[in-house]
């Protein structure tokens, strides 16, 4: 079945949640929002692009960070409404510096810094 | 830091996306919706509970079917707005009796079921 993104199921503002996984480690990276062209375009492209809520554009990962995230398989859920997408990710995928965004843990009620920079 | 999860970033719907990862294999399981309560239940009760919001009521994942999310570490990104929850899944943690809700691929512009039943 070919597929088009447009198809999939988007929230109230057009955007579905893509999350992204280090396709060799199985790593879960970041979360971020994509609508349907910023599927077509990390389709096309290869490198994943989502849609930034705060700046309402298209945001190319690792446009000015360097940071890339270039798609090895993207994956949708039963229920079209949410992606996984596979990266390899060159460098940290979090602006903070570090390797994946969650990196803390809740442990015995109170948080934990569990990866470092 | 003691951590309270009304300090957690929730949306409009007071809902905040949560990724369900095996914390053996690292397959990314599937991603459902909390709410303060459900992150507390979650934590205090070490069985996985999410927000139905179709249902609109809390949804201790595998209540009915058995396939209940044991959590063994919630985690939280650097913007507070998405949790992971790794966990120790009992069967399928998808509906349609997959291991993940993701079994379907996007390859050469169309749609492949990449996890069997």
């Amino acid at each position: 079945m070919t597929f088009d993104p447009s198809t999939l199921t988007f929230d109230a503002a057009g955007l579905i949640p893509a999350i992204a996984q280090d396709d060799e480690t199985g790593e879960v990276l970041m979360m971020a929002w994509m609508n349907a062209e910023a599927v077509e375009k990390t389709l096309a492209t290869g490198r994943v692009t989502y849609w930034s809520r705060s700046r309402q554009s298209f945001w190319v990962k690792g446009e000015t960070s360097g940071n890339i995230q270039e798609l090895t398989e993207l994956r949708l859920d039963c229920d079209r409404d949410c992606l996984l997408v596979k990266v390899r990710q060159t460098g940290p995928a979090c602006h903070t510096g570090r390797r994946t965004c969650f990196y803390t843990a809740i442990k015995d009620g109170a948080e934990h810094e569990v990866v470092t920079l």
